[in-house]
C-alpha cells in the first residue's frame, strides 16, 4: 500500500463528497498500477507531489490507483521537496527498470547518454516509459521509438514540448484529420521571460539574464535556452508529429536572442511589432522549414501578448484552421501535470477493456459523483458591474452606497456621467467587489425601491480570471 | 474503394513524396474502416470533404483508410457542398445503422428526438458512434454513455464542444492528472462575433444580428445561440467532464446577450474590462457552480482578446496551472476536424494492437516520409526587420533602396531617427515584404559593403501569422 497522502492543506474546508469510490466500484477494486520514478529533481518531485496530491481523482480517470513503488536517485541523503515516506528509494536506477513488479518507468533525470541507456534498457524489459527529456527524444527519439515497436511500449514525451500543455496529444490526436500546414510556438520560457523584461522596462539582455537567474528562470549555464538550442528540440518534435516526417535536429536552423538590442524592441514596437523568440516550422512544395530564431510578430496577434514564462503554440490545419494552445512551460507541477497525463495513458493501455480506454466522462462511470450539488444562483460569488439611472441630484448616490455597505458589498470603482441639458436622470456605473449573488439581489432590489432610482437596474457579472 | 478524390487544387506545386505509404507498410495494407454518416448539411460535409481531401494522411495517422460506405440524408435530390461518387446514398438511417460492415457511425443530423434514437440504436448494434450533437449529449448523454458502456462502444463528441479546438480531449485525458478548479469558455461564436461587433462599431444588438444572419454566422431562428442555450450546453458538457460529475444541463444558469445595451459596452471599456458572453464551471467547498452569462473581463487578458467567431475556454488546474485553448468553434472544416479525430479514434480502438493504439511520431512508422527535404535557411522566404548604422548624408537611402530593389525585394517601410549632435551615423530601419533569405544575404552584404553604411547590419525575421 502507498502511504504517499495527499497534503492536507488543499482538503475543502466543507468536504463534500467528490466520489463514489467508496461505494464499490469495479475499476477502483483493480490493483495499483506501479510506477518507478528515475530522477527526483524538480520534474520528478514534482511528479510525486501531483500524483500524491490527486490520487482519488487520477484513480478515478486511469480506472485505477497508480503508486509510485520505486525511485532512483543520485543522493540518497538529498533533502527532496516531496514526500518519500513508502517509496522505495535506490541509487541504482536499473533496480527500478529490473523490478518486475513495475510496469511504468518515467525517466525524469535529463541530459542524452545515461538517459538514453536507460529509457532504452526499460524499453527491452517491456515496460512502458514516461520522460520529460526533449533533447533525448529530439536526437535518440528515432531509436527510441523503433525500440519501443518493437517490444510493443509506449514512451511518452509529452512533458518533453511546452511543460503542461498537452500540445503533443493535440496535433497527434486532437488535430489528426488535419494536413497541418505550419507551426509556431513560443516553446523557451527563459527567453520569453527575458525577452518581456527587455521590453517592458528596457533593459539589456545581460541584465536581465542575470535577474533571470536569480529568480530560478533561467540556469547557472543558460546556453540551451538563450541560444535556441532548447527550442530546437521541441521543435523538432513538433515537426516530426505534425508533418510525418523523422526527428531530425541535426537540420534545424537555430539563432538564440543573446545577439538582441534593446534598441530593436524599441524601434519594433514604433512600427507596431513585439519581438518573440520562435520555433516556427512549416511545410512547403519544396520541402520543411525548420527555424528557431528572434521574430517581430505584429501586436495583435495573441502569440505577440504572451508575455513571461508563459508558452504557446499556434497550429496552422487545412480543416481546423489556427487554433492555439498557452499554458505554462515549465515548473514542477505543470511539468509533472503533464508526466501524470502520460502515465495515466500507459495506465488505460496495461488495463483489460482496450475497446474502452478513456472514459466518455473523463471519470469510470461507477466513480461520477452524483451528489454533488450544483448552486442556486444566489450562492454564486462574483464581482459585479451595475448601471443605475439616477436623478442628478445630491444624497442619490449616499442611498446607494449605503444599501450596498449595510450588505457588506465594497465597492471597487465608481464612473458618473455629466448629465446633459435633456436628462431627468444620469447613469452611474458601479464596480463592486466579489459578494454572493443573494446578497446583491437584496442591495438590486433596495435600490430599485429609491425614488430617484428609474428601475430597472442593470447587472452585468464581472471576473478577473486570476 | 473509395473513389471521393481529393481535389487537385490542394495538391503541392512540386509535389515531394510525403508518404511511404505506396512501399508496402504494413498498416495500410489493412482494409479500410467502413463509416457511415447520418445527416450531410454543414457538418456532415465538411467531413466528408476532410477525409477526402486528406484521405492519405489520415490513413498514415489512424493506421488504415478509412472510406465513407453510406450516408443517410433527407432528400436524395439535393444538391450538395461535397462530393458523394461512390457513396451510398439513402432516406433511411436504420439502413446505415443496420449495415453490418459498417464500423462506425457519425451522426450528424442535429436535433435531440429522432437523433437520440438513432444513436442508442447503433450502439445496441455495437457500432462506435461519433457526434456533434451538443445538446443531444447535454440533455440524454447520461443514458447514451450508460448504453455505451454496457455495449464496450466509444461514442465520441469533441465537436459537441468549441468546433475544431480539441478541447474534450485536452481536459479529459491531457489534463487527467489535474484537480480541475475551474473553467470559462467563449463557446458559442455567434454571441461572440455579435460583442465584437457592438464593441466595434458601436452598434445595437439587433442591428448586428441581422447583418450576422446575413452573414451565415446566427440561424434563422437565433435563439439557441443569444439566449445561452446552446453555450449552456457545451458548459454541461465541460463540467462533466472536468469534474466528475453527472451531465446536468437542468442546473445551468442560464442568461443570453440580448438584453446587453452598446452603453454598458462603452462604459466597460472605459473601467478597462470587455464584456463577453462566458459559460463558467468552478467547484468549490459546497458544491459546482454552473452559469452561463455576458461578463466583464479585465482587458489585458487572453480571454477578453478573443474575438470574432472565435471560441476558447480557459482552464485552471491545480498543477498545470492556466491553460488556453483557442480557435474556431463552428464552420463546416473546423467542426469536421473533430468529427474526424474522433473517427481516428475509433479506428485506432478496432485496430489489432490496443497497446500501440497512437504512433509516437502520430504517423504509423512505416509510413513516416524521410525523403521530405529539411530546407536549408536560404531557401526558406520571410519578411525582414532591417537596422543599418548609415552616415547622416544624401542619397544614402537611394543606394540602399536601389540594392533591394535590383534584387526585387520591395520595402514595407522605412523608419529613420532624427540624427543627434554627436552621432556621425544614425539608425536606419527597413521592414521588407517576404522573400528568399539567400537574396535577402546577397542584399545584406551589398549593403554592408557601401562607404556610408557602418557593418554589420542587424536583420531579424518577421512573420505575420497570417
Amino acid at each position: 500500500m502507498s502511504t504517499v497522502s495527499a497534503p492536507t492543506r488543499l482538503a475543502p474546508k466543507n468536504p463534500i463528497r467528490w466520489s463514489n469510490s467508496r461505494q464499490g466500484g469495479r475499476e477502483n477494486a483493480l490493483d495499483s498500477i506501479k510506477l518507478g520514478i528515475i530522477g527526483l529533481g524538480t520534474v520528478g518531485s514534482g511528479t510525486v507531489n501531483v500524483l500524491a496530491r490527486n490520487a482519488d481523482e487520477i484513480a478515478r480517470r486511469a480506472g485505477r490507483p497508480i503508486r509510485v513503488a520505486s525511485v532512483a536517485v543520485r543522493d540518497l541523503a538529498k533533502a527532496r521537496s516531496c514526500a518519500t515516506a513508502g517509496i522505495h528509494l535506490t541509487t541504482d536506477p536499473y533496480e527500478v527498470i529490473n523490478d518486475p513488479s513495475i510496469n511504468i518507468v518515467a525517466e525524469l533525470i535529463g541530459g542524452t547518454t545515461l538517459a538514453r541507456e536507460l529509457v532504452l534498457a526499460a524499453i527491452r524489459r517491456g515496460k512502458h516509459v514516461v520522460t520529460a527529456n526533449k533533447a533525448l527524444v529530439a536526437r535518440h527519439g528515432n531509436e527510441i521509438f523503433a525500440a519501443a515497436e518493437k517490444h510493443r511500449v509506449i514512451v511518452g514525451f509529452e512533458a518533453a514540448v511546452a511543460g503542461g500543455i498537452p500540445i503533443i496529444k493535440a496535433i497527434r490526436e486532437g488535430l489528426a484529420g488535419n494536413r497541418i500546414e505550419w507551426l509556431v510556438g513560443i516553446i523557451n520560457g527563459t527567453s520569453n521571460f527575458i525577452l518581456t523584461e527587455m521590453r517592458d522596462k528596457g533593459r539589456a539582455f545581460d541584465d536581465v539574464l542575470k535577474e533571470a537567474q536569480a529568480l530560478g528562470y533561467a540556469e547557472a549555464d543558460p546556453t540551451f535556452d538563450v541560444e535556441g538550442i532548447d527550442a530546437a528540440h521541441k521543435l523538432t518534435i513538433l515537426a516530426a508529429i505534425a508533418f510525418g516526417i523523422p526527428l531530425q535536429y541535426e537540420s534545424v536552423y537555430v539563432e538564440g536572442i543573446t545577439k538582441l538590442e534593446a534598441q530593436d524592441i524599441v524601434f519594433a514596437r514604433k512600427l507596431g511589432y513585439r519581438i518573440k523568440h520562435l520555433g516556427i516550422a512549416r511545410r512547403g512544395a519544396d520541402g520543411v522549414e525548420l527555424r528557431v530564431h528572434p521574430t517581430l510578430v505584429p501586436m495583435r496577434r495573441i502569440v505577440a501578448n504572451v508575455d513571461g514564462v508563459m508558452n504557446a503554440v499556434l497550429v496552422k490545419g487545412d480543416a481546423v484552421g489556427h487554433t492555439l494552445y498557452y499554458g505554462a512551460g515549465a515548473g514542477a507541477d505543470p511539468t509533472g501535470s503533464a508526466v501524470v497525463a502520460d502515465i495515466i495513458d500507459a495506465v488505460r493501455a496495461l488495463t483489460v477493456d482496450p475497446q474502452h480506454r478513456v472514459p466518455h466522462l473523463a471519470f469510470q462511470p461507477s466513480t461520477l459523483a452524483g451528489g454533488v450539488p450544483i448552486l442556486p444562483m444566489g450562492q454564486t460569488e462574483t464581482a459585479y458591474y451595475l448601471r443605475l439611472q439616477a436623478e442628478d441630484r445630491p444624497g442619490v448616490l449616499a442611498d446607494v452606497t449605503r444599501i450596498l455597505g449595510d450588505l457588506e458589498i465594497s465597492i471597487e470603482a465608481i464612473l458618473q456621467k455629466a448629465p446633459s441639458e435633456d436628462e431627468t436622470h444620469v447613469p452611474v456605473i458601479l464596480l463592486t467587489q466579489r459578494v454572493q449573488e443573494s446578497a446583491m439581489d437584496k442591495a438590486i432590489a433596495a435600490i430599485e425601491a429609491l425614488p430617484a432610482i428609474r428601475a430597472p437596474v442593470t447587472r452585468i457579472r464581472m471576473e478577473t480570471l486570476s
